[in-house]
């Protein structure tokens, strides 16, 4: 692996897409910087990539925080340049109108939009100074569909969407590819291989897990080719769907 | 006029569009409440309409509040069961995206979408107790397209419009019909015609204003056919703009 | 009823859909003209038109074939001015990709989307020698989405709505109404509850007709306000379903 | 370059998009097969390709005909089990609504939607029985959008469109990937860059070919990536635009 004078900044460096989003560019030489509420949980993530020979820095982060945002970006950019930045937050929830209270709905807010505004912003900020950069936000199918039940989370997500999408359009011409990705599946994870489990018996599960899940690291793969799209062939939207799924 | 013993609730009763639907569903019979931050400026409309022989009453509300747009529906509907409810706050404003504050961002997603929500869920509770409804909101072009320039508002706007998409989902089946209209065009009122006149001379705007500005009466009357509509045949979205408008 | 010495046109004027607006636009005094491949089953529907004080004409018209579909308009119009233009083809199949013959993907888009688009070239003509005039396509679901098993009625369907949108931009600053109605569900006919009782048993279908058909009536109401629009605030495209589907 | 025992059909190998993709493939060991209507223009391709290492061969084909495109994916299949098949045949063309002739809005459509429907029908057929493969098309911002003046030409991309949505929803669980590239750009040839000049002068239109056209190259790569991804991840749509672009 050549290493290169760049850093990519991945803000919800979560276990498994934030992990593998940091694992894959970590491979072709990059100075990761992972970003999350608790940055200690990030430990084994460092030492993992530590161990293929990459660079990883972990980091305790509340991205809802404008200063904390700005100041992350700033130490990540200081290390070397920020070349790429992927906001990757989540946060679904389900509740019939009814019993979604403001909290959430502002909780929901603050985490899956407010924050990748900021967190785009200033990437953007950074970005511009460099002259070029990526700045990359992880969608759902909720980012397209208000689905019954899910009036929090499809507004937070319609909402990063339409963020990402103005800021494409101001920022293309001044050489920053924005692009959002739209995940419309589950994502193969402990957590979800254990919810089918539940539901339908295990035997169910596997098979359902081979065609109806998406890998980690396949996401990480389409954030990976993104950043390598030559400038006049950007991509700003494309959707991510296992071959089994239904939509 | 037959007075009809059932009200209307119109949140963000401006001088334009939200007057305009006071007097519209007036004309019908209503008994018409109308919120707005400073309902003392609500005084005039009140007036007009009582001359047109119909109900208004005009209320002081911040739709930002729980408990505000709660107690104010509340009253609405202890007055007479309430029938309709319009979301009409409007938040427009452009910035290049290094420019838009965590402020500018957050107040317009708590005027544009986070109120719309509150609002329609409290409309949603009282009129599923009465078993019908119509919950409305007025979107903009900014709903559909992140234009360069419009990261907060068409965040707000998006978000919003995934609001109103979900709760029709969830809603329609209970008889409530939840619809969102896409207003695609400037609104004809003092403050465009001003800005038309001064950017391009009194002449031209005056051209203009014929061909390219929605009259807020037009909006009123497509909100009363939507309220109109048997539920057979609801529609849940539509665009409206003036026959000269390029898109 | 005012007569006005005004016509409308309908293509594809069948049992159902066309013939609810044929009614509906003959009960506001216009002259209406429907056309359907075999005028003569148009006899039973003129004369009720008739003993409701209206006044419709049928006749036989392959709207697919150029020369037809402009002799039709043109007596149209030389009966009185051509004001409005209804193009209301269906041509719903469902067949696996592989079972799609070249023929039947032919022969759907000849019905659904190339008479579509020689029905509003022929209208727009007439209609842009009067300055004015309304131009309203029927679509689907499928006119939004291309289901597995729909490869050819979606992409008629998708291809005639585009035939709308361009005519919209071009024809609207002319004064040329041009609107695209989406029916987003079943329509309520003998044939459809005929197809529900063997599917579900009669009980369970008089139950769903309540709740997830659309009567013809109401969609051609829907059409009528279409046309009533002013304007300064025409709508291009709007949904229609019923309260109870699931979307 | 190893290679391999598999096939690759390009119909509407063109000089640009079509010629990108056979070298982009090829490069890859695949044995490359390209139809166009006048098959004797591909044998300088042919010859660049062989120069190159590759394997392409040229055949002349009329994919508006049914027989024809089967005949030419058999004959593709019998030299190599057919891995991806491209459908790449363009037909841009701009009239107003009354100029567009009832031959241009069919013939557009034959080239445009009809083959694209039999080449993806027939690539189906042969992929089915191999259980796997890969089906693409190109698209246009027609696609998803219809200007005025475009109604013979977005109807037909749209169609085309629909065509590969339905075609991904039935094929995907079955294992073969299809998807739909969005081109919202000028593509950068000879024609485009004479256009250009003539238009602006040479200046301009050396600056502008820079930010404002895509490689064909770029959209080879484009296809390329889409075919290398895993099938828990497959894209069904992306566009692709240059930095450059307004939109």
């Amino acid at each position: 692996m050549t290493e290169r004078n760049a850093s990519i900044a991945i803000v919800g460096a979560g276990d498994y897409i934030g992990a593998a989003i940091a694992s894959r560019f970590a491979a072709e030489g990059y100075r990761i910087h992972g970003g999350r509420r608790q940055g200690e949980k990030l430990a084994d993530l460092e030492a993992r990539i530590a161990s293929e020979g990459g660079s990883f820095t972990g980091h305790s982060l509340d991205a809802r925080r404008e200063q904390e945002i700005a100041d992350f970006l700033d130490r990540v950019d200081a290390d070397a340049p920020l070349e790429a930045c992927i906001f990757n937050v989540g946060a679904n929830v389900r509740f019939p109108i009814l019993e979604t209270t403001d909290r959430v709905f502002r909780k929901v807010w603050e985490m899956a939009c407010q924050a990748g505004f900021l967190t785009g912003r200033e990437a953007a900020r950074l970005m511009l100074a460099h002259g070029r950069g990526s700045i990359f936000f992880t969608g759902a199918t909720a980012s397209v569909r208000g689905s019954a039940g899910y009036a929090a989370f499809a507004s937070a997500k319609a909402g990063l969407r339409a963020v990402a999408q103005s800021m494409a359009r101001e920022l293309g011409p001044q050489n920053i590819h924005v692009a959002h990705l739209v995940i419309d599946a589950g994502v193969d994870t402990a957590w979800v291989r254990e919810r089918i489990a539940q539901d339908r018996g295990s035997e169910a599960a596997e098979e359902m897990s081979e065609d109806m899940l998406i890998d980690p690291a396949s996401i990480a793969e389409a954030f990976w080719q993104l950043h390598r799209q030559p400038r006049d062939a950007w991509t700003h939207e494309l959707d991510l769907r296992p071959f089994g799924e239904t939509w």
